[in-house]
């Protein structure tokens, strides 16, 4: 790292813009580093085969003697997805609030090293010494309770993080995000504010939860005579809450249905987030005891998951839920971008078997839109404005909107993955670079699918495979046996054989080539059968599989 | 096909529901069939490396006697885009208004077979006589010129067929949809009707096309200073004229990207369906004889299509329009479902190249929401109703509608892909079922991928495969050579050397293992090989790489 110096701020995000969903930011001043959040990514469409992202630590690992503790805003994967796996690279003591600190134990727990890691339960208003940070846990609103933004002491200056919000003015559970806080720390003088943009383009305000509770309310009140199925996402504690309720008003038993929904909410019930009235609660299994009408299924896949529960049900494949016509299935959840055809697959699948789908006014969003953006530019008046979450587009309008709230243009600054921000009171800019690349995790391989990995699985996936065996004689390398072709994923060899056939003679022509020009060299003889053979397949079929001569000798 | 009764009238579409954008449908009476549209479909996800998907018309091949030629309603892939394909099966004549013939022509030229079909160009209001049908063509509004709804009298009746359609008053080019003469059809008495299903969803009116145009004119006036990029379907000829005309009054020159757009672009001007007044049009090569403001660059890739120009351009390898600060990009289109993600990606390539993009009120559908549908009932008041063209959500949706305008609800039938329905005064009845699977086109192959094929696909892009190669004496099976371990898309072998190492030995004891069992049977000693590697790789590292043992004997 060229150029950076000892006494400022630095603002380093090691994950972000180019992997969206891995929010994880380190804040370093001299021999201080603390790290916000540790969320892991999705896999893009073309990261074949891989199950999740996390973010490169080596500048942490780098830095290890510096690191004092891991900072969380809230509960989710993309805020706490990774923090076991880059746990096992560095140590950090980890500071949540409650539930979010009950989630990541979830975690830990699933990867037995909860007690390797120093953890601690903060509560919003507590300051936490870190180094030669303090950070305070200020209370926001979101899709998720217990949510906190972050108000930094650094030596240059007060750096205020949002993590994801919105303002709720009527919270289900606990109170609105802490106005009167972040307007008293704007009186203090704000360095830099880094807010959340992921509804940067909508115009106005994001709905309260409570809202969607009433929708509940009056699809319960117009479909006493159907069994209700709802799905929606397994985090969102309040919404699962405003179910219970509505069930619990209109006398039906609540079944919730999919791993991670059953996890969340018993957490979330432990440590007190959640009220479930006596008796309404039931196991799957005594579904059948009741009548349909008096049955409401809280349920994962609302995001078209192939394995969710909604999925497998919507498929005629779970075992313990199948659709009857006449059931109302409410999708209390937006399509995120990338999910919308499975969710519609889904909707067609449920609607052929009789069900009744509805996915109107039964979701709110948990981000900020931009009269709320606006407003946390209004308490807190920042010097410098640093958009964050969000894709490129949503972060470039959050800009264009700080410039609007009187953040002057060079003070407004989009960072790329790995970018070194120096930031004080008279300085803002980028520095310098450190390796924050998103390291693929395959099953239990962490690494170990790299570019030529998915390559191959590209070019597999499109067009298969088609295998060459020869048996050459050691010395005179005449054929001893073969060429032996065997091939998946190409066509169907059965309806193939003469193609197949020809295969074989374009083989055995490039092994007489290479006899003839006395080639005796296996790297050559085999770019030799790949190359012919190719072109030979390329001409025939317009495809080209990936092409694997197998030389034994004896 | 079971129950069919000789004389009643036979709708049976061979394509549709479960291959959403196959439009194509088999009206048949005693010795006479026609066939309405044959369209083909883009591929779904997990058809990996499959092109296209085309109708199987073995049906029509197996009654070719009586198939008395193919009417089509408009020019759009998913109703013309398998003619080609389908003509070298069974030899029909065609016939189609003028634009839409052009586009098939292009298509049939393509495909070397342009003289081998018979063509004839209908005028809206004409009638064909074709068999015991007869067809008339009846001008519609649509996304693409010259589309058209088709009246066909039947010895049982009308059926009335929209094809995709919209009531556009005020169109720009031609007139609009003719009202007049599908009341008169109501008058007269109508059958069935099958009508488009695509907006059954959403309330209201489709806007006219002339609003775009509008915006257009706003969004030239607004950005005088700045280069413009539109991206929209080739194929909507009414939006390239209004880009056009928007062009011209503000002084800029046109040009042109993409083959598709070029194709469509120059068969409309040729038939005199798009009005370019001269000097208006200019080579790509003369872009930079003008000026940034006096140029727009009409191109595909609005959906976000990988290697369409636009994407090109945004991911800056177009080889000759690159992206400059300050140009604004304007999105004609909405993002088909599965479409959204790609074009997000492009929309953020293109900001962060400092363009501006621009996608709002700059699209409107090509087809009728529900108030539309609507006055279709009311002017046409068919006895029965035939949702066509939508996911089953739409037709759904499109069958409730039916009965709100008074079909009663057992005269309402969706249709399943290959479903005959006998339909007349008294019957209205699904009594078969037809071989009418989608075939999957692969390069040059059609239906030569198959399941298999698509699941071994499947199977080595999730996680590679292993190749095992051992060497084998003939009788005594002792090991000759190997066992030597070939991956492709697995793990990056240089860093996983151990775990080759390891495979190694795995195929070492399993060999030994049958030699010691006496296991002479090669498909068993390959069972074996598969069946421990399989399950030591799945401890290892719960991944399941396809695992091909391949043996050789000297």
């Amino acid at each position: 790292m060229k150029g950076t110096n000892k006494s400022s701020v630095k603002i380093i995000p090691l994950g972000g813009l180019e992997q969206i969903g891995m929010n994880i930011t380190a804040i370093e001043y001299e021999d201080s580093i603390i790290v916000i959040d540790c969320g892991l990514a999705f896999p893009e469409d073309e990261m074949l085969g891989i199950d999740l992202v996390i973010p490169d630590v080596t500048y942490l690992k780098e830095n290890a003697e510096k690191v004092k503790g891991l900072v969380v805003t809230h509960g989710h994967e993309d805020h706490i997805g990774a923090i076991p796996y880059v746990e096992n690279e560095i140590n950090m003591p980890i500071y949540a609030t409650k539930l979010t600190m009950g989630l990541i134990e979830n975690k830990l727990k699933e990867h037995n090293n909860l007690n390797l890691v120093k953890r601690k339960v903060v509560k919003h208003g507590q300051i936490i010494n870190l180094g030669c940070f303090r950070i305070e846990f200020i209370r926001t609103n979101h899709s998720i309770v217990d949510s906190a933004a972050l108000a930094i002491y650094t030596p240059e200056g007060i750096i205020i993080h949002t993590g994801d919000f919105k303002v709720d003015f009527t919270p289900v559970f606990g109170e609105a995000i802490d106005l009167p806080r972040l307007g008293e720390l704007g009186k203090k003088g704000v360095l830099a504010l880094m807010a959340d943009s992921t509804n940067a383009e909508r115009p106005g305000y994001t709905q309260s939860e409570k809202t969607v509770g009433k929708t509940f309310d009056n699809l319960f009140a117009d479909n006493r005579d159907h069994r209700i199925i709802i799905a929606t996402f397994a985090s969102n504690v309040d919404r699962v809450q405003q179910i219970i309720n509505s069930a619990y008003k209109y006398g039906r038993k609540v079944v919730v249905e999919g791993r991670s929904m059953v996890n969340i909410i018993q957490t979330a019930t432990e440590l007190g987030y959640i009220n479930i009235p006596d008796n309404t609660l039931i196991e799957i299994e005594r579904i059948k005891d009741y009548p349909d009408e008096q049955i409401v299924l809280i349920t994962t896949g609302s995001q078209g998951e192939n394995m969710a529960a909604l999925s497998r049900i919507a498929a005629n494949i779970h075992n313990k839920i199948s659709i009857k016509p006449g059931d109302v299935v409410i999708f209390s959840s937006n399509p995120i971008p990338g999910n919308e055809k499975a969710v519609f697959k889904v909707i067609n699948e449920l609607e052929m078997k009789g069900a009744h789908v509805v996915f109107q006014d039964t979701h709110v969003s948990g981000h900020a839109c931009q009269e709320e953006l606006k407003l946390m530019y209004a308490l807190t008046k920042p010097k410098y404005a640093i958009p964050v979450h969000g894709e490129y587009r949503h972060m470039k309008r959050h800009g264009e909107l700080a410039v609007e709230m009187g953040v002057p243009k060079e003070n407004v600054k989009l960072l790329s993955t790995g970018d070194v921000l120096e930031i004080s009171e008279d300085r803002f800019e980028v520095t310098g670079k450190v390796q924050a690349q998103g390291i693929l995790v395959d099953g239990l391989g962490v690494g170990d699918v790299g570019n030529i990995v998915l390559r191959d699985r590209q070019h597999l996936s499109q067009n298969g495979l088609l295998i060459v065996v020869v048996t050459l004689e050691r010395e005179s390398n005449q054929l001893l046996a073969g060429p032996d072709i065997i091939s998946r994923g190409f066509v169907y060899v059965r309806e193939s054989e003469n193609l197949m056939d020809e295969c074989r003679e374009v083989v055995q022509d490039a092994l007489d080539f290479c006899l003839t020009k006395g080639i005796t060299d296996w790297g050559k003889i085999k770019n030799t059968i790949k190359d012919s053979l190719g072109e030979f397949l390329w001409k025939k079929t317009k495809r080209s599989p990936m092409i694997l001569p197998i030389i034994t000798e004896v």
